[in-house]
């Protein structure tokens, strides 16, 4: 693979800067019922009526993102559904079909297949969703998951994350940080298993963190709700890859800035306490940690009493002028520049 | 995972059993949209009016289903686009758009992500279909890829595997068998390499065995050729694990028996070469070798003479009631019964 040619390293590029070299040269579809390609939660196509569908795709892989010391197959294969059902609601679509490929090493039986399965079953009938096809291959090395989802919504529904504007409110729903500080959990038993197998881990109190990196769920009570309120959301985002990431994404696509206020970012109480206990800053978890599979939306500013009456939605900043930048505005002192820590699985080391 | 419990190996199960088992508990859909699940090239969605969609996923695999070490990296990327294709059209369907996640290890620079994506964008551009989406992930092991075509057709054109009726031709198109040799003439080449380090591949006078594993094409023209010929073919499947094993999928799905003609199954002369200079059976090659992307399908009686006229459209055989089995018949001695070799990657060894 070119000794002699130039070797430009993937974390030089990170992870957003591969994406738009990789996705640069297909900007321009083929087919007019290519609503809209790369670039969002999911992606759009005409149905050739006043449908739409979404479809959007995620890879997970063992060793990057999950680990199977401690991840119940079951679980994953919830998870791993759940986060594409995540996309589509991000798009306010409704999630219909999906596909699931897989890749097994020899260890995997057939039991451990079902144990799999039986996650993804129960995902399927909870979100009403039908699983339509897939692939089933062996692997050389890990476990590899890939899940498409498909949903649908009429075309006027569709919520992209460009449509932000000036004096709009900036919601997030449930909480944030609770799956990264569950992980951190997880890996601190790990390690001291590793050191000591006799040691017994100790989670008690910590269901809910656990639960929030084991077996996340999406937001489809508040996409119903906001339908219910007739509220549409004038932009949106799922939070997978942590609050200051995607609130970026927004700010870009929309052309737009915000303030974003860091006393109102809401925070579950196991998540403040284990923060605590592991010594880790509880806002960079909740701004960094990711895998939070929350809403992120911005609403016009008449909403305000509409919104803040749902259930499960927190009102957390405004939308401001491109030129005033996005920050962060603490109780006290300074505004802080928010800046994508994001994702970084393709990092140096 | 389960010491204690029942261990059922996954090569005990098979490929076949394996799926069986998976899919069953998914057989009733929850979408009066979902037309079609698993159990043919693609699933089918009623797009609500009188289109339906079709949707299909490979996943492939580094050191299952390619070999960096003679796989350039834009054949790759151009081989599992078409991977997918061929399964939309053998739906009679036109592909529109894909999306393609990968994984990738750090041994792969941004260089080779553009050699990768120059081979995904030549198939888009050959092939008239749309990139819009997909998922970027590190993987702490061999590259990945998954990907996911989408196609469209009228509701009446969609052909399943089920259709087959008594009587019926079967066809195949282009020849089979070529892609493995390609395959088996790599692999010769790579054990002499690296035995000897200096030793240069000999692989002259076999491109086209060569292109047929490394830079395959899907048999769009033959789909617009019968299209234009007025034949909608009653069955149809792609040939992706081997004519037995494919017409063997035909038969059981649509409850019939067949007889294919040993003499009229089509394979090019470098196939035939390098099996007899490998020592390998030429049919046996052709009947399992497996990764043709041609397509075999069964048309009425009646459509013998239109259907012959088809260029790369040969007929192997008929249709019979499924009482008599499925057999090959050779132009001497007794008929063979025929039996799915197939893809065996979860074999023991």
């Amino acid at each position: 693979m070119g000794e002699s040619k130039k070797r430009t390293e993937l974390y030089e590029l990170g992870e957003f800067r591969l994406i738009d070299r990789i996705t640069e040269p297909f900007k321009s579809p083929k087919h007019n019922e290519t609503v809209f390609g790369t670039g969002d939660d999911a992606a759009v196509i005409s149905a050739g009526n006043d449908e739409c569908y979404v479809v959007t795709t995620d890879l997970l892989l063992e060793g990057i993102h999950f680990d199977l010391t401690y991840f119940p197959l079951k679980h994953l294969g919830y998870k791993s559904v759940i986060v594409n059902l995540s996309d589509v609601y991000a798009m306010n679509a409704e999630p219909t079909q999906i596909t699931v490929s897989i890749g097994l090493s020899k260890r995997f039986c057939a039991e451990d297949i079902d144990e799999l399965y039986s996650g993804i079953k129960l995902a399927c009938d909870r979100y009403n969703v039908d699983l339509v096809g897939g692939d089933t291959s062996s692997s050389m090395t890990g476990l590899t998951i890939s899940v498409t989802a498909i949903g649908k919504a009429k075309k006027d529904e569709i919520v992209y994350r460009s449509g932000a504007r000036v004096n709009d409110l900036v919601c997030v729903t449930g909480n944030v940080g609770a799956a990264y500080m569950g992980l951190q959990l997880l890996e601190r038993e790990k390690r001291i298993f590793e050191s000591n197998k006799t040691a017994k881990p100790k989670l008690e109190g910590y269901d809910y963190i656990l639960e929030r990196h084991l077996k996340p769920e999406a937001r489809k009570s508040v996409i119903a709700a906001l339908k219910e309120a007739g509220i549409k959301p004038t932009s949106m985002i799922d939070v997978s890859d942590g609050l200051s990431s995607e609130i970026l994404h927004i700010c870009k696509n929309s052309n737009v800035g915000c303030r974003i206020y860091l006393e109102k970012i809401p925070i579950d109480e196991q998540t403040a306490k284990m923060a605590e206990e592991l010594n880790i800053d509880v806002h960079t978890a909740a701004l960094n940690g990711g895998e939070d599979y929350e809403l992120l939306f911005t609403v016009p500013l008449e909403k305000h009493d509409a919104v803040e009456s749902i259930e499960g939605v927190r009102i957390v900043g405004h939308i401001v002028e491109p030129s005033l930048g996005a920050f962060l505005v603490p109780p006290a002192g300074e505004d802080i520049k928010i800046t994508a820590q994001g994702w970084n699985a393709l990092k140096k080391e």
